[in-house]
C-alpha cells in the first residue's frame, strides 16, 4: 500500500512516544521486526518476537522501556507499543478521503437523502427513506433497504446488505458480505410445521463499531438487537435477534450468539465460541476459543470449556475412558467400601 | 415497523383464541410483556418471563389457560400462545405486497420468463432460461444463474445467489448473502495434487422453506441436494453436496452438514452443530448446540456431546485430569488387584 | 446438466483406464452406482457402496482391479477410481467456454486492463488499476477493488468481492459470496476502547486454488496472507490475517484459522476445526472435524480433540463425572495411601 513519509521525530511527537536515537531518519513504511529494512518502522509487543530485536534492520522499533537498551537501532519507547504502532500506521497509511457524489450506476430512491459529502458507489442500491450522513462511503454492490439511517463517516466496503429500518451510528466500518438487520430465526410450531414469527424489531449499531466480512446481525423480534459503541466483530460472526453486545466488547471470527442473550462491556470472545440464548454475560468476561456457553456468567472472569487436539490414537483412548467414567466411579466406590470395611474390622475405633 | 390496528375481539376471532376481558380495546402493535404499553399485545410462552405478567401495562396478553387468572389486563387464551402470537403479528404486520415489474437496472436474459406479477429489483441479474413464478420478489443485487426455476411467492431479499439449474419451490424465503447451488467440495487426489470433481447435480429447495443470511447450500455431486418442504435454516449454515434434509426440520445458526448425509423430518439441530458425512439421521432427532455428530442416529432422541464453559482455572485442571485418565484407570486396576488379593489371602473362600 | 456423449472405449483411452467389456457402448452421462441406468457411467471408490455393484444397471463402472470380477456390466479398471471418474466427468461435462467481452452493465474503471478474451459480467465492478488475464470470467455482481491482479482462466462465479491490491493466480475458482483481502482483525487497546490497526498487507492466492462460497480470507496486517497453489477451501472458512496455507492443503467447511498461523502442505483439515493464532502446523498434518488446535503440530500425523454425540442422558452423566474428576483423583490418592500403608504395616520389607 502507498504510504506517506515522516521523520521519526515527527512521528514521536505526533503520537507522544519517547524518542531514542536519530529523529531525523525518514520513516517511509511499516514492516515486521524480522523483515523491516531501511525506512521501516516496526514494533515489539509480543515477547515471542523479542529474539528478532538484536538483528533487526529496521530504521526504528516501537518498544517498551525494558527492551530499549537492547535495541540496535532508533527506538520509540511506549507503554503500549501496539497502540503506538497503530497510531503511527494510521499516519503512514491514512484512510482514503471520501469524495462526495453518486456513481451514475447507483440506484437511489428519490426519497433517500444522501449528504453531498458522501459517496454512493457503482451498482449500489439505496432504498426509500434512507438517510446517509456526511462523509460516508457506500461501496460497490451495497444494498441499503428502506428506512435505514446511516451516520457520518460510515464505510460500507462492498456488497454489504443493510436491511430495512436498521440504524447505523457514526464511523462504523462494515466489511464485504456482512448482513445487518436480516430476519431473526423465529418459528412457532403448528402441529409439526413451522409458522414464521414476524421479526418487527430492528438492528441498532452504535458509533465506532467494526463488523467483519460475512458477519450477520439479525434484527430484533420485537424490540431491537443492539451492538453498542466501540464493539469489534470479526468475520463470519452470527448475532441472533434481540442480542445486546456491550461497549468495546470484541468477538473473534466464527463465534455465534443465540437469541436474547446480553453480553456486557469490555468482554472478549474467542474464535468459534457458541453462546446459548437468553443468557446474561457480565462485563469483563472472557471466553477462550471454541468454548460453548450454556449458562449465564454475570461475574468478570475467564471461562473455558473445550478440549485441545492431541494425537488421534491418544484421543481415541481418552474418549473411550471418558465413556467409561461411570464404570470407573462405580469401581472406586466399591474399592472404598472394601478398604474402609477392612479397616473398620481391623480398627473399629478409628485410632489407627 | 408500521402496523395495522385491530380490535382485540377481531384478532381473537381471526386466530381462534379465547377472549377474556374487553374485546373493544384497540391493538396497534406487538411488544414484549415487560415493555408493552397502551395498544400493545404481547405473549407469555416461556415461564422465564411469567414474573412480568402481574405488572404488564400491555393492552392484551396471549397466554395459556393456567396463567389467565393472574393476568391483570385483557387476555387471549391459547393452547399455543407463541403460535397465536405469530398469527396475530402477521395480521398486524402483513408482508409487503409484491408489485409486478422489472426495475430498469435489472438485467434479464431474453430467454428468461418472469411472471408479470413478480418483481425483479434493481441491479439483479436473471440468467438464460430462468423461470420465475407469480408473486415472487427478487430483491436488489440478486443473481439467478442460467436454468434455475423459482416458484410462486418466493422472496429473495437482497444479494442472494442462486446458481445454475437450482429449483426453488413456492413461498420460499431466502435472506441476504445466501448461496444456493454452489459447487460441492469434490476433490480427487492425483499424486498429492487435487483434481476437481465436476458437480453435476443440483440444489432442490422445497416449498415453504426459509433460508438464513449467508447460509450456503451446495449442489449435488451426481444426484441432488434436497431441502424438503417446511425446513427452517438459520444464518450461516453450511449444507454440503448430496445432503437431504427432511420436512419441517429446523437448524440453528452456524451448523454444518457434510456430504451425503441424510437428516430426517421434524429434527432440530442446535447452533454450531457439526454433522459428518455419509450418515443417516432419523426423524425427530434433536442435537444440542455445538454437538459433533460422527455416527448415524436412526432413532428419535436427544443427543449431545459438548462440554460447557466453566472458570478457566477449573477447566485447566479438568483438561489435565482428562489427559491423565489412562493413568487413573491403571492405578484403579492396580488397587483392585491389591485389595482383591489381600482379601483373597485373608478370606480365600469368599465367606467374608 | 447437459453432457457430451463418448464411447466407453474412447473414455478409457483418454484417461488411461483398463477397459473390460464392450468399448462400443455409448456413455451419455455420469450417475451413482445405485441409480445409474442406460448410458450412465459410475464409480466405486468407497467400500460402503460395494453392495450396489451386483445390481447396478449402469452401462459402465469405474472400479479397482479387485472388484472387477464381480462387475455385472462393462468396467474401467483404475488404481484410483475416483480420480478416473473425475477426469471422465470433466470430459462428459466440460467447463463452459469463456467468451471475451464486457456486459454493458459492467462498470470498468478506465485504468483497468481486462484481456480481450476475458468476460466481465453484468453489474460487476472493476476498480482502478485492476488487471485481468486471458480467459478469465468475472461473474455477475462481483466487485474487484483497486489494484487487484487476477490471473488467467480465473473464474469468480458471482457476487465475489476481491478487496484492493489482492493477487489472484491462474486457474483460480472462487464461489459466490467469498471475500478475499478484507481487513484483518487488528485492534490495539486504548484504555478500554479499541483503536483500529491499519491492515497494510495483501491477500495472495496461488494458482489452481478453489475457494468456497462465503469463505473469507483477510489481507495481511503487515506482510501478506498466502494461500499456496493447489489449495482447496470449502465453504464458510475463515482465514485470518498473515496466515499461510501450504500447497495442496484441503480444508473442509466452517473451519477457521486465527492470525499469523502457518499450515504446511498436503494437510487436511476437517469441518468446523478451529486453529489458534501464531502456530506452526507442519506438512501432512490431519485434523479431524471440530477439533480445536491450540498448539503447534510440526510433525506429520492425525490429531483430534472433540467428543462425539451420545444420548443426552448419558452425556449429562458424563459431563457431571468429568466435573468431578478432581474428586475422583483425590479419592484414588487416598485409597492408594491406605492400601499401601496397610500393606506396609503387614509387609514392611516389601517381600509379599
Amino acid at each position: 500500500m502507498s504510504s506517506i513519509a515522516f521523520s521519526l521525530a515527527e512521528l514521536a511527537q505526533r503520537v507522544g512516544a519517547d524518542l531514542r536515537g536519530n529523529g531525523a531518519v525518514t520513516i517511509t513504511h511499516a514492516d515486521t521486526i524480522q523483515d523491516g529494512g531501511d525506512g521501516a518502522i516496526c514494533f515489539l509487543a509480543n515477547s515471542k518476537y523479542r529474539h528478532y530485536l538484536a538483528t533487526t534492520r529496521a530504521s526504528a522499533v516501537i518498544l517498551p522501556a525494558q527492551d530499549a537498551a537492547e535495541c540496535p537501532t532508533n527506538a520509540l519507547v511506549s507503554d503500549n507499543p501496539y497502540l503506538t504502532y497503530a497510531r503511527i500506521a494510521t499516519l503512514l497509511y491514512p484512510p482514503l478521503k471520501v469524495v462526495g457524489g453518486l456513481h451514475p450506476s447507483a440506484i437511489l430512491d428519490e426519497s433517500a437523502v444522501v449528504h453531498p459529502e458522501s459517496w454512493v458507489g457503482p451498482n449500489s442500491v439505496i432504498g426509500p427513506g434512507v438517510e446517509i450522513g456526511a462523509g460516508s462511503y457506500i461501496g460497490p454492490g451495497c444494498v441499503v433497504e428502506a428506512g435505514s439511517r446511516i451516520g457520518r463517516q460510515v464505510r460500507l466496503v462492498a456488497n454489504v446488505t443493510i436491511c430495512h429500518g436498521s440504524l447505523i451510528g457514526d464511523r462504523v466500518l462494515i466489511h464485504p458480505g456482512a448482513v445487518i438487520g436480516s430476519d431473526g430465526f423465529g418459528n412457532a410450531n403448528d402441529q409439526g410445521a413451522w409458522f414464521k414469527v414476524p421479526q418487527i424489531g430492528i438492528a441498532r449499531i452504535g458509533d465506532d463499531v467494526e463488523i467483519g466480512a460475512n458477519t450477520t446481525i439479525d434484527r430484533g423480534s420485537l424490540r431491537d438487537t443492539i451492538i453498542s459503541r466501540g464493539v469489534r466483530l470479526d468475520n463470519q460472526i452470527q448475532i441472533a435477534h434481540n442480542v445486546k453486545v456491550g461497549e468495546h466488547t470484541a468477538m473473534a471470527g466464527c463465534s455465534g450468539v443465540a437469541g436474547s442473550t446480553t453480553i456486557g462491556s469490555h468482554c472478549t470472545v474467542g474464535g468459534g465460541v457458541g453462546i446459548s440464548g437468553h443468557l446474561e454475560i457480565g462485563d469483563n468476561v472472557h471466553f477462550s476459543g471454541q468454548t460453548l456457553v450454556t449458562r449465564s456468567f454475570p461475574e468478570p472472569g475467564y471461562y473455558s470449556g473445550n478440549l485441545p487436539a492431541v494425537p488421534n490414537g491418544e484421543w481415541r483412548k481418552t474418549v473411550a475412558r471418558i465413556r467409561r467414567l461411570e464404570g470407573m466411579a462405580r469401581r472406586l466406590n466399591e474399592l472404598e467400601k472394601q478398604v474402609f470395611e477392612q479397616q473398620e474390622k481391623k480398627d473399629p475405633d478409628g485410632q489407627g
